[in-house]
């Protein structure tokens, strides 16, 4: 599917776009199956809350589930990033965020593309991030709030302040202050989009965004796939980050000719 | 002012009633600046934040601020706890839940009366809460979360079960189980009444209710106002709980002739 011009406009303007049931029920059911067989997978991929025990969230489930495999190369998401970007892609990173039922916590104000300038060097913000949801959202299971517009004030907060995870770079590492969000909410106020699950958004990595903990009884799993510039490539001092954080094939995306579920019947048959 | 036989029955079905812009701006007003001179004052009535510095709730403040003393007689708030509750009526508690900006932490899903019955043996629920918002409620700044018709399941939760603060009973020490929560909303639902300053909310002692962490940069502060029926009065086997958490005077509650401020402003003259 192509987005209308009205569409990217908005994305540019707004710096998110909502696009309501993209994908169905029955296709939202099997990622959600899928999410959870790789969220009882061992390893570092998986975080966990301050619980120590709930899965806060699960990178690269791509590299271990063939639903998020062809998931990352559905037209439904690579032709809106062709288009946002103008440039071939690749895929960066792939997390599901788990906010599970009743304490799934917050995850505090930041823009994407601070923490992955730290600890990539990627040279510019031409990412899109492609967020599926998983479940219904609404106000209550703690919905992503954005701050529309502020991707175009460039990085407010561009350094490191403390270490959540050794795992990943946490949004806690990089928040912004309350003073700095104060001003950008006085001039950009607050939108959360919601929605059925199979409900997409589209977001800049440089859009201000955050959000509250789950107080009901619904998780708010959102599986995040980030697209990058294949002209746009993370470079390391020394040690890279894991693969896990950062995919290392960054050969052009081309997307298949149907939906995933499709492809992945085929290649069940 | 006199509910309607609607918004009587309305508040009986539901445990809640919301009453838009019931004060005028000037009014909210003076009720802020009044709670943040009492917010000031050290004592053990000032509960403070898990980061040790910010006010999380001050307990009554009608025994400091001349304006609280009057609003606890406003008629816009006595004679609906009259009609209400059908009996005279006195003040067992005020407390304010300061919920600041950007962090003020959440309430954990609880019903007033278990803490009520546990601390102070109050015979039965025979109480009404009346909450004035001190500043616009949006779904961003942690708007408390109602069970609608949850207070007809009598207490769902009767024990303590931790020790968050000396000071008072916190909801985290009566809080409801993920799995009775869970029952409760898919049979109840979650409603969160939003609105400007000054806006009321009348709700049951034993209506289930919590709120999210507030997540934006304006506060939300709540002051709420509990009567008690005179002819159930609460009873220590040993020391009873300091007079800023438990009220002395019970005698019963005479409605003023006009609203606080009048009140306030002949008092001044």
């Amino acid at each position: 599917m192509r987005l209308t011009q009205e569409q990217t406009d908005r994305y540019h303007e707004d710096g998110f776009l909502l696009l309501e049931s993209l994908f169905s029920a029955d296709e939202t059911a099997v990622l959600g199956a899928a999410f959870e067989r790789d969220a009882a997978v061992p390893g570092p991929q998986r975080v966990v809350e301050e619980d120590g025990e709930r899965v806060r969230a699960v990178y690269a489930s791509h590299q271990r589930q063939p639903e998020y495999a062809g998931l990352i190369r559905d037209p439904r998401l690579l032709v809106p990033a062709h288009q946002l970007l103008a440039e071939d892609v690749y895929l960066y990173q792939l997390k599901i965020n788990a906010k599970p039922a009743f304490g799934g916590e917050k995850w505090a104000w930041h823009q994407d593309y601070a923490a992955w300038r730290i600890a990539d060097n990627l040279p510019a913000p031409r990412q899109v991030n492609v967020a599926i949801f998983l479940d219904d959202v609404d106000e209550f299971n703690g919905p992503v709030i954005f701050l529309p517009g502020s991707h175009r004030s460039g990085l407010v907060q561009s350094g490191r302040h403390a270490t959540r995870s050794e795992q990943h770079l946490d949004p806690d590492d990089i928040s912004l202050t309350p003073e700095q969000l104060a001003g950008l909410v006085a001039e950009r106020g607050m939108v959360s989009p919601k929605g059925p699950a199979g409900s997409v958004v589209l977001f800049s990595s440089e859009i201000v965004h955050g959000s509250a903990p789950n107080m009901s009884p619904s998780p708010r799993r959102l599986a995040i796939m980030t697209y990058n510039s294949t002209a746009n490539l993370p470079s390391w001092p020394g040690e890279p980050r894991p693969e896990y954080v950062v995919g290392r094939d960054t050969e052009p995306l081309v997307p298949l000719a149907a939906g995933f579920l499709d492809a992945l019947e085929g290649a069940l048959v």
